[in-house]
C-alpha cells in the first residue's frame, strides 16, 4: 500500500518539476516558427515558379505548352514537398522521428517501393518528353505498338488517338522508342508493276511524264518530286518500278491514294497491263 | 542452499519495490489514453472523408462511380493504418518495437516484400485508372490483348467482358496500355474491292451514290459520311476503293455490315464484279 | 601452477553467487510462462477463426467452399506464426536473438529471400482468387495459354483440366490473366458462307426461319435467338452471313455443332451452296 | 632500451595472469560442450526424421517414393545446418562471429547471393512437386515446351524422356506450368472429313455402327465410347464429323491410330471419299 | 507558478550564456569560408574542363563535335556537384546532415532510386557512343530494330530520321547493338535467276561482260566489281546466279536498281528467260 | 612558439613510451603467426582435396573426367580463399578491416555486385552440370537452341560443336533446359505416304516386311524393331504408315536414311505410289 | 557585451593551444607520407605488370593479342585503384570519410548503382572473351543474332563486320551465346533433288562420280569428301540425296556453289531432272 502512496508522489512530482515546463514551452515555441517558415517558404516558392515561367517570351506555342503544364505540376511538387518537411520537423518537436515508423513497417516499405518504381519511371520520363518536345499535342507518333495523333501529353500517362477513333492511353514509363511522323516532310512511296513483257523504259517514260503532271496539280503540298527512282524489285511475276515524292507530312496517305488511281489509269490509256501473280504450268 | 535464499530475497525485493509499480500503473495510462486517441482518430477521420466527397456537386456520373470506389477505399486503408499505429504504440508501451521482430524475420520479410510488390502495383496503378477516368464501367476498352465491355473497375482487378460472354479479370499492376474504343465517335472502314478491267471512276460514282443514300437512311447514327476515300491499294487480284464514315461508337460494327452488305447488292445490280483471286497461266 | 588454482577459485565462486542462480529461475520462470500463453494462444485463435467462419449464414455454395479452404489455411498460420514467437521468446531467455543467426548467413538468407520470393507471390495471389472468387470449382477457365475446368483451387497451385483428359498445374503466381467462361451465358458464332452469285436477301431469310426452328427445338438452353445478323465479311471466295445466339455456358459447343449441321441441310434443301476456295485462271 | 626490457615484462605479465587461464579452461570446456551437443543433435534429428516417415503406413506407392526422397534431403539438410550451427559456435568461442567475414566480403556476398537465387528456387520447387505430388516417376507430362515420360525427380532438376530417346534435363525452378498427361482417362478425338456433297445424316450412321464394334473389340481399354459428337466443322473442302473416346492414358494414341485406320477402310466400303483439297476454277 | 518563473530564468540563462555565441560566431565564420571555397572552386573546375579540351589540336570533325558536346556536359555535372557539396557542408554546419533527411523518406527514395535507374543508363550509354565515337551524325545506322540517317547524338537520347521521314527518338540506354552501315564500303548483293532449262555457263559469260561494262559506266562510285560469284542456289523454279559489287556506302541502293534493271534488260536482248514459279501438273 | 616546442615534446614522448614498443612487437608476432598457419593452411588443404578424389576408386571415366575438374577448381578456390582470409587478417592486425574500405566505395560495389552476378550464376551451374553427370564429352545435345557434340565442359562455359563445324560457346548461367540425346537408345520415325486409293493392309504388310529384312541387315545397331506403328495420319493428300525403330544413339540418322531409301525402292518395285499434293479441280 | 568578449577570448584560446598545433603537424606528415607511397605505389605495380607480361615468351599471336590489351587495361585499373585509395586516405586525414558522402547521396547512388551494372557486366564479359580466347581478330563468328568477321575485341565492346560491310558494335555484356564458324574445318552440305520416277542408285553412282572429281580438282581445300550420305528426304516433289564435304573454313561457301553448279550440269548430262512442285489434279 504504502508503495502505491509513493508511485503516487513519484508521479506528482514529475509533473510539477519546472524542466518539464520548460521543455512543453520551447516545444510550443518551436512548432510556431516552424508553420511560420512552413507559411512564408509556400509563398516564396510559389512566386518563384511563377517567375521562373513568366520571364520567358517565346513565341513558340509548343514552348508555352510545355511551361504551363511544368509550371503547375512544380507548384504541386513543392507544395507537397514543403508540407512534408514541416510535418517532420514537429514530429521532431515531439521527439517522433518518422524513420523509425517506415522502417518499422519495413515489409510494407519495400513492398511499397517496389511497387510505386515504375510510377516515378512515368513521370521521370514524362518530364523529358515534355522539357525535349519529342513531340507536342497534333503531332502523327507511333509508340510501342500503337500510332495516332497525340491528344494529351501528362506527367504520367500520354494519350494518342487513331484515325479510326482508338483513344490509347500510355503510362509514360512504357514509352521507350517513340517515332515521330510528322516531324518534317514524309516520303510518298509507290511501286508500280509492270509484266515482264513490257519494256522498262517505255513504262519508265510514261511514269515520267505522269509524275510531271501530278507536281503541278499538286504542287501545293509536294515539296519535291515525285519522280521515278528506277527498278525496285525483279520481283516473281511483276518488274516493280519505284515512284517517291517529298511531301506535307499530313498529306502523305492523300497523295499515295492520287498517285496510285493515276499511274493505273495511265496505264490503262497506254496498254501497261499491270500483271497478276504468274504461274508456269509444265503437264507430264 | 543460503544462496537459493538469498536468490528468493532478491525476486521478493524486486516485486514489493516502489519504482516498479509506478511503471505499471504510466503504463496503463497510456495505453488508456492510445486506446481514447484510436476512437477518436477513427471516428474524426471517417467523418473527413465522408465530407470531402460529399463537398462535391457534380453531376457527372462517372465522377460519382469513382467517388464512391475510392471513399470506401480511402475509409478501409485509413481504418487499417490507425489500427497498425494503436497496436505499434500498446506494444511500444510493454517495450516491444515491432521493428526487431520483422528485421529478425529478415528472410521471411524479403521474401513477402519481393513477392508483395506486384500487389502494391495493383493497387497503385488500380487507383490512377480511377483517378484519371481513364475508362468507366459500359466502355469497350482494349487491354493487355483482349477487348470487351468494362464490368466491374476495382482497386486490384478490372473485369471486362466480351460479346461472346468471356469474362476477362485482370490484375491492374497488369495494364499497361488501355485503348479505349468508345471514347468518342468511331470510324468505319470498309475496302470495296473491284477488277482491274473495272472503270475506276464509274465505280467510284456508284460508291458516291451508295453513300448518300446510307447517310440518309441512317443519319441517327452516322456523325459523317460515308464517304469514298479513293484507291487504297492496287491489290494483288483487285483495286480497293475505301470508302469511310464516323458513328457513334457502339454502332460501328453494325454499320460496317450494312456498308458491306449495300455495296455487294449496288455492285450487283450496276453490274461491277468483285473479283476472286486471280492466276496467270503460262503453258509450257 | 598456483595461477591454475586461482582459475579453479574463480570457476567456483562464480557457480556459487546468488545472482547467478537467481537470473537461471527467473529464466525458467519466463520459459514456463511462454509455453502457458503460447498453448492459451493457440487455444484462443483456433477457436476465433472457427467463429469467424461460422457465423457467416450464406447459402452460396462458392462461399462455402472458399471459407472452408481460408478456414484450415488461416488455422495453419497462425499455429505457425505462434510456434515461431514462442521460439524466438525462449531464445531471447537464453539471449540468443534468431537475427544475428539469419543475418550472420546473409548470403544465404539474401539467396533464400529472392529463390522464395515466387512462393510468397503464390500465396497472395492464390489468396486473392478465393477471396474474390474470380473462379471455383467447375468453372471452364483460361489462364496462361491454357483452358479446361477448374479441378481444385489452392493457395499455391490451381488445376484445371481440360476436355481431353489434360491436367494443368499452375502456380498461382503464374496466373496473370484469368478468363473465366462460365460466368455467364455464352455466345454461339456461326458464320454461314455463301457464294457471291447467290442473292443475300434469300440466304438471309433461309436462315431466318430455320433460326426460329432451332429456337423452339432448343429452348431449354437457349436465352436468344439464334438470329440472323448480316454480311459479316466479303471475303475472297465467300459472302459470310453471322448467325449468333445466347446460350447456357457449357452448352455453347454443343449448340454450335447442331447450328453448323443444320445450316448445312437447309441449305442442301434450299439449293444454295457453300462454296469451295475460287479462283480465276486468265491464261496468256 | 629499457623500454623493450619493459615490453617484455608486460608480455610475460600478461601471459601469466590468472583470468587468461580461466577463459582458456572455460573456451574450452565450452568447445567440448558443443561438441557433445552437436553429435546428440545430430542423431536425434536424425532418428526423428527416420521416424516420422516410418509411421506412416499408406500403401501409395507414390507417397513411398516422396517420402524416401524427402527423407534422404531432410537428413542431408539437416546435418548440414548442425554442423554450420556447431561451427559457428566454436568460431564464437573464440571471438570471432561469422557474420563481419561474410559481411566483409560484401561484394562478392552480393554476387553470391543473387547468383544463388535461382539455384534456390529450383530447391524450393522441387520440394513442392514432391510435397503436392504433381507427378511421379511413370508420367507422362508436358513441361516448358518439352514432354515425355518423367525418368526421375529430384530436388535440383526433373528428367523426362520422350519416344525419341531424347532426356530433358529440366531445373525445378524453370518449372512453372505442369501439364499432366497421364492423371486419368484421356479423350481421343479424330475427325473424319466427309464430302460437301456427302449426306451427313448417312456417315453419321456408319461413324456410329463403326464406333460400337471397336467399343467391343476394345472393351478392356476403352472407358467410354467411341462415341459420334456431329458436325465439328465446315472446312474449306470438308465437313468434319467429330468421333471421340475415353481411354487409359497410355493407350490413347494407339487407339486414335486404330480409329483412323477403321474410318478410313470402313469409309471405303461404304464408298464415302474423303476429299482431298477442292478449288473452283473461273476461266476468264 | 514558480516554477514557470524558474523556467524563464533558465531560457534567459541559456541565452546569454557566452559559449552559445561563440558556437554562432564560428557557425557564421564557416559559412562564409565555404562560399569563398565554392565560387572558387566553381571559377577553377570551369576553366580545367575549357583547357582540357582546348588543348587537343586534333582536326578531325567528328572529335570536335564529341568534345564541344562532352564539355558542355561535364561543364554542368560539375557545377552541381559542387552546389550540391557546398549545401551539403552549410547544413552540417546548423548540425543537420542531408543523410537522415533522405533515409527518413526511405520509401520515397526506393521508388526513385529504382524509378531513375534507366535515367542513368541512358547517360552511362550515351557517354561512351560520343567517347567511342560509334557513329556520329550523318550515318546510316540500325539499332533497337529501325534504322535511317543519324540526326542528333545527345547523353540521353539519339535520333534518326529514316528516308520516309519519320524521326525516331530512342533513350540511349535502349541501345545495345548498333549497326553502323556507311562505316566503309558496302557490298552490292543481286540473284540474277535463270530458267532450268537454261545453260548456266552461256547467263556467267552474259553477265560477266555486263559486270564489266558497269564496272566502266559507274567507276567514281564502284570500288570493286560488280562480278559474277556463281550459283548461289538451286531453287524452286530457277538457277540464281550472284553478282556482287563494293560501292561507297550510301550509292549501294541506287546501283542495286541499276544492276537489276540492266540485268533484266540484257537477258531479254540475249532471249535468256527469267522464270515465274512453275507447277508439274500430273492429271489422275 | 614555445607551443611548437611543446608540441615535438608530445610527439618524441609518444615514439619512446614502451606501451606503442610493445604494441609493434605484438603486431609483428602475430603477422608471423599468420603466415606460418596460411603456409599450412595450403598444404593441409591441397593434400586433403588430392586425398578426397584419389581415394574413389571407380572405373567410370566419366567420373574420373569430372574429379579432375573439380579438383583442379578446388585447389584453386581454397587457395585464393585462404589467401584471401590472410590478407583480412594482417589488414586488421594494422587495425585496417577491409569491410568500411569495400563499403566507402558503396556505389562501384553495388554495381560490381549486380554485374558479377551472371558470373557467379555461370560457376554455380558449372559446378552442378559437372557433379549431376548431365552430359560429358562426346554427347550429343541441345541447349539453349543449338544441338551438337560437347567438346568441352568448363566451370564457365559449355563448348558444343554442331556437324557443320559450328562452335557453340555458352555461358553455363545461360543453360536452363540439357537436352542429352545420348544418354540411351533412340528411336528413329518415319512416316511412309501412300495414296488414298491405295489398301492400307497391302502397304502394311509390305512395310512388314521390308522391317524383317532391315532388322537383319543392321542388327548390329539396331536394338528393335523396325516395325509398323499403324496409320499416324489421315493427311491432306495422303495417309501417313509409321515405321519405328530403336537403335543406338548415334546411328539413328543414319538407319533413318536407309530407312527412306529402301521404303521408297521397294514401293517402288510393289508398285505403290508416292502421292504428291493432291487438289480436286471445280469447274465453273 | 562582455559575453563577446568572452566568445573571443574562448576563439583566441583555442588557436594558440599546443595540441591542435601538434595535430596539424602530424596530419601534414601523415599527407607527405601518402604522396610518396602513392608514387612508389604506382611506379611498383606498373613495373610489375609490365613484367608478367613480359616474361611469358609464346609465340602464339593470339596471346600476344590478348596480352596487349590486357596489360594496357590492367594498368590503368590500378593506377585509379591507387588515385582512389591515396585521395581516401588524405581525407581521412582530415577527418572525412568518404563513406558518409556517398551514403548521404543515397538515392543518387542506387540509381547509378543499378544503372552502371550493364557496364560492369560489360567489362566482366569482355575480359572473359580475352582470357578464354572465345574468338580473335579475323574470326568469323555469330553472336546475338548477328554474324560476321571480328573487326575488334575491346573490354566494353567487341565489333563485328559482315560481308555486306554493316559493322556491328556490340556491347559485351550482351554477348551470351558465341558461336565459332572458324574453329575448326567447316561442312558443306548439298541437297541434290531427284524426281520420284528416277532411280535413286543411278543417281547415287552419278553423284559419287562427281565427288571423286570433285575432290581432286579442289584438293587443296577440301579435307575430307565431297562424299554421298544416301536419302535425306523423301519430299513433297523431289528425293532429296545428301552431299557432305569438310573444307578449310572461310572456303565453304565458295565450294558449296561450285558444288551446286557442277551437280546441275551433271544431273543435265546424265538426263536426271531436278523436279519442279508436283501437284495431283483430279478433276470433277
Amino acid at each position: 500500500m504504502e508503495s502505491i502512496m509513493e508511485v503516487v508522489t513519484q508521479l506528482s512530482q514529475r509533473i510539477t518539476e519546472p524542466q518539464l515546463w520548460s521543455k512543453v514551452i520551447i516545444a510550443l515555441l518551436k512548432i510556431i516558427g516552424i508553420l511560420i517558415a512552413t507559411k512564408f517558404g509556400l509563398k516564396f516558392s510559389q512566386t518563384m515558379i511563377e517567375r521562373i515561367f513568366k520571364s520567358k517570351e517565346d513565341d513558340d506555342r509548343y514552348t508555352k505548352q510545355r511551361n504551363s503544364t511544368l509550371k503547375s505540376v512544380l507548384k504541386s511538387a513543392v507544395r507537397y514537398l514543403i508540407y512534408f518537411i514541416a510535418v517532420t520537423m514537429i514530429l521532431a518537436v515531439f521527439g517522433i522521428s518518422p524513420a523509425p515508423i517506415l522502417a518499422s513497417a519495413g515489409v510494407v516499405g519495400l513492398a511499397v517501393g517496389f511497387g510505386a518504381q515504375s510510377l516515378v519511371k512515368d513521370v521521370i520520363t514524362g518530364f523529358f518528353i515534355l522539357f525535349e518536345k519529342q513531340f507536342v499535342v497534333g503531332d502523327y507518333i507511333k509508340i510501342v505498338g500503337v500510332d495516332g495523333i497525340v491528344e494529351e501529353i501528362g506527367l504520367r500517362v500520354t494519350k494518342i488517338k487513331n484515325f479510326d477513333g482508338d483513344l490509347h492511353i500510355i503510362p509514360n514509363g512504357k514509352i521507350e522508342q517513340v517515332t515521330n511522323l510528322t516531324s518534317d516532310l514524309r516520303r510518298v512511296v509507290v511501286d508500280a508493276p509492270i509484266e515482264y513483257e513490257q519494256d522498262i523504259s517505255e513504262a519508265t517514260e510514261v511514269l515520267e511524264n505522269l509524275c510531271q503532271e501530278i507536281n503541278q496539280e499538286y504542287e501545293n503540298i509536294i515539296a519535291e518530286g515525285p519522280k521515278v527512282l528506277g527498278v525496285q524489285d525483279l520481283a516473281a511475276s511483276s518488274v516493280n518500278i519505284r515512284v517517291i515524292a517529298m511531301v506535307e507530312a499530313m498529306e502523305s496517305w492523300g497523295l499515295a491514294r492520287i498517285l496510285k488511281q493515276r499511274i493505273k489509269e495511265r496505264f490503262d490509256q497506254e496498254d501497261i497491263g499491270i500483271p497478276y501473280n504468274h504461274l508456269t504450268i509444265v503437264n507430264k
